[in-house]
């Protein structure tokens, strides 16, 4: 019983490889009267796209969007919405040599596993190229939360070796797209980059972390038990190929904080502005949000494709060295930023509306 | 659209609150023929039971659970299972002081916001005794599980600042329920019974972390691209009311890690015996398990009810000193363990029963 | 995978079986803050209960209802609600020499096909005791309808060989629950009373016609395209055992039809007032309620339980004569009108609620 | 919450309007390996299309499908199947003149009332062209179907006033596809021509009725008590956009039969052979296919679009005389034979996978 679609009134439905005809998706669910920004969707697909910058694989995609159905005069009629981003430089060539191996920490040993089978071309389905549907799909989401105000806003934190100091409270994250790391401060950008690059030279990739905010969430998002708000978050960014953790609120922090520190008190003079004095829940309590800002992150895995040999085994399970080559990103993370965007206001979409039927 | 039915084929409905007649579930889609060992249902639910020692709430359960149906010569017919647990020992006049004060850090607040109402009385339905539907319908997933040879056992392996070394390989698992903190190293728990102790006596409390880890799971298990299997285990575990964060193989660790050092390569004589030589994948590419150990940990927060006062408002805004009183753990850790355990064989059972449907 | 839930937003999960401890549900997706009247839903369950009258099996149940969880103060909390029947006059000696032979026309058959087992004890979760969890599930629906006036009215319009004249619009409805055989018309009960007696005397059984009107629906419901309102109505009835046909409006008349006689053409001074002038549609037009009434008709085979002697072949295929024996309806027709009303009450309850997400 | 996607485990998701740039789908859990004959496709396609004959629309469509996704070297990866059909001859202007009236007994008017707005050109998303994807992805079902050697075969039995005599066993089914009525006998054919032509020359269209058979299906499909396989049909077929009724096996005859007629008893030397004798039930007991033929009957509403003046309202409730002009059919009930096979095949195909988790 696979799973190409994500949320349950607000839904999207994705299909695609990295070496097919094309990318896209079919969104569900969207409320009849949105207007559709495309421009934005575009803009959000740009800041995803491989060969932007020294630090993204050099694979060229224009990655256009065109829209197929459900929009009428600039607006959402209420039917499915569809979308398609064709691929134009798919090389498959490049990908021969992998027909009698598995590579390393790829998804090609255990799709082949369970599905008997398996598109070697440039890992397929399991290719980060899927996440070009998501975003398109949560571009959409976005233009719905903005009509009530909600801003979803992701940067990268770490990258290897090197963090940023402070949470979301301490920078303007309105500049995080304005470099190629993604990153809101200046200095910690450059140290990146040069981490980045000592590591492009060494053949090399690593790993980073993700932070996110959600702003001007209204109280009320979430549905207990199992769709605890918290719970979807972690679905949506475990679903990203190579993200290993999540954590919201203080996160592990609070494994060994006390409940006297970690409680929020309230303040407030009525009842209408009664909210948490801190917020060292992150937003949610119950599984249901509090009105507080939401954050979370996202950590990832080094990228699997280095340039180095590696000594493994074939198919056949022969000893093989496996040569360094192809066109790959020595870090995912700056270009994770809009999807961990994306899966985020796919989640707070469904629960906006999911809250719709909460009362009388 | 509320939801307290996990999984998609193996499937959980709980209900209950607190203070209510009961708290249960009904199981859809356990295949027909499993044999229910109702032995081990009831001696998962006991290692969840309050008032098994110092460290846990004095609350007083039998938890007796009662199967109402779909079980015939003690097995499983195909029809729905449904089961129940009266509460005994609810006293709700200790919660009178709630009906109009928020408690910090609680589910009232934002249960009233969504709902327009809240049933006050020991947390109604956001009350941790729901866990207890979770533990008897998971137990079932675990005799499932059980049938493949399938082994899912979790541990505490921190308690506010007590940590304990290494993974899951380093400890004789076996041991860990026979110590009230769940945990398999003899002087870590008594080290751990000491900071509760001392937690204790302050009238505060703490939160953990819980390890787990899945055994024998065959290869195959996941659906792509949104059911990933680490994206179900961590909607599950973030589902539990107090955790705070999921990570799997190396978790937040692997995001200062090279490709180099993180990749798990290939060994084997023929194509049988190919598996990866190390495991820092944690037992999961693509969102499908390799074959070897899944491995998860879980952060938790420090519970939210403590013996000292704090200055909160009122439902009206209004400054008041909520004094610290109830019957409530130091830390719910311990008592959580079975629960993780339980949300994983329900995430394991039903990724079984999926892939059934993946080939021809 | 098992479907033992039925609905979207307001669902309804079911469980138990003839002769086992209890039949109950589960309703997730109820809106807080509605008024749940146990009398009504007691009331509802009384229609259904056998032991009524001299033309329904003997079987004498209480039918009382406890409910569980999910409701303060006497108002659904948005928690589960929980509701049980506990069985009190099964008697499975009576289904003894049921364990060799598969009973003509009935599950048993199948569910060994399926299943590998089969609870041959009064039918197990085929029996028809199963719908009294409907009818408990879908009286809370009605209740949720009752909020926005809509109003469903099932009754017998066919028993056997005699039939009701005109349709819904030519009886006053109100009447319908006066008679035991929930006929609207003096006259037709009577006959078919007597048509009853023949048939019962004769040691057979008969089938019938259960119409049906939902009123005062609001223009909008309905989910193009596959969740069409008539689609949803149609499923719904076809999940009662003994149902073989179902039509909406003019039904399988409209299949002899002109365009121009079966097209309802618009009146109206204004847009609000309008509406199409006749009714062949059945209140829907492309899925989606139109605001006129809603009307459709299910047809029931008759009870496969006869009391005459039946040559038929054991579970190994030798010929046996089966003889007739048990207690049993000699039409389930008139008890399963509530149960035609509660199920269409979840349909539209669900309905109501999704269309709460169709526009911005 | 709307609803474009058909099936639990074989999942259709559908878009497009008619007038949009193109109708398409993704097909989800398609299990690995099957082989997708692109040609069957097309065929499905051909048959569905319009402007084949006198007796459809002229608007001609090549109709040609173009796959994007999920295939590789022919066979089915387990990845999404995505598919789409350009619209080439829409033609908006023919629509203009219905801006600002409901066009009776179309959707357009509870379309509006539910979504707001409406896409006025050609029905948009409720015209009978969104049928094109459904035989599409039903046609892969039918694929799937193949393998287990299992059948489904749609004919036209009435059209208007001439029906064809005897049920599915007195014709020869493979022939039905040989004339535009598709009906497999020649004399009833030819009737139905003539009422045709009489029909469209007054301007006028009609109803009619589609029967269906589906052999060889294995004993055990069909998901107690919800999801019985009559309930999934009755859905399906309702789910057209015409469909007034559905019925299976004796359907609505069965409500005047006495239960010893209605009876099917068994018959066989031993187990494996055991059988029913006769298929009143029409292959279904207990909502689970029973080895035998399952057989069922659609009635279809006269299509509403006629070439004759209407006395109706417009938008704003002025009386106005609605012209009749455009591009139809007169009867879509042969065009609609392929859906009825398509959407029956996705049924069983749902079915046939989602009975492989009910057995240990």
């Amino acid at each position: 019983m696979s799973a190409n679609t994500f949320g349950k009134i607000f839904r999207l439905t994705t299909f695609g490889e990295s070496h097919g005809k094309a990318v896209g998706g079919v969104i569900d669910g969207c409320p009849a009267g949105l207007l559709i920004d495309l421009d934005f969707v575009q803009q959000q697909l740009n800041r995803r796209r491989p060969g932007q910058s020294g630090i993204t694989t050099p694979r060229s995609e224009a990655d256009e969007v065109e829209f197929l159905s459900g929009i009428f005069e600039g607006a959402a009629t209420g039917a499915p919405i569809a979308f398609m981003i064709r691929n134009t430089d798919a090389r498959s060539q490049d990908y021969e040599h992998f027909k009698d191996v598995y590579r390393p920490s790829h998804a090609d040993f255990t799709w082949d596993k369970k599905y008997g089978l398996n598109d070697w071309r440039g890992g397929g389905r399991s290719s980060a190229r899927e996440t070009a549907a998501r975003v398109a799909g949560g571009s959409v989401a976005q233009l719905l939360l903005s009509q009530s105000g909600i801003i979803v806003q992701a940067y990268v934190s770490q990258v290897g070796k090197v963090k940023l100091e402070g949470n979301y409270t301490s920078h303007n994250l309105d500049d995080r797209y304005n470099n190629p790391v993604r990153c809101p401060d200046a200095e910690t950008t450059r140290n990146i980059m040069e981490h980045l690059e000592e590591i492009r030279l060494a053949g090399d990739t690593t790993g980073g972390v993700i932070d996110c905010v959600i702003r001007n969430l209204p109280a009320g998002l979430g549905e207990p038990v199992f769709d605890k708000l918290q719970a979807g978050l972690a679905k949506a960014m475990l679903s990203i190929g190579a993200a290993k953790g999540f954590e919201y609120g203080e996160g592990f922090a609070a494994a060994s904080m006390l409940g006297s520190e970690h409680n929020d008190l309230f303040k407030g003079s009525d009842e209408k502005l009664l909210t948490p004095a801190t917020n060292h829940a992150g937003g949610i309590l119950g599984g249901i949000s509090t009105g507080a800002d939401v954050f979370f992150r996202v950590a990832f895995k080094p990228v699997a494709t280095i340039m180095k040999d590696q000594i493994t085994a074939d198919k056949s399970g022969n000893p093989i060295i496996l040569e360094g080559k192809g066109r790959h990103d020595v870090c995912v993370v700056p270009r994770a930023v809009p999807v961990v965007e994306a899966m985020a206001a796919l989640v707070i979409a469904d629960h906006l509306l999911r809250n719709r039927t909460s009362k009388l």
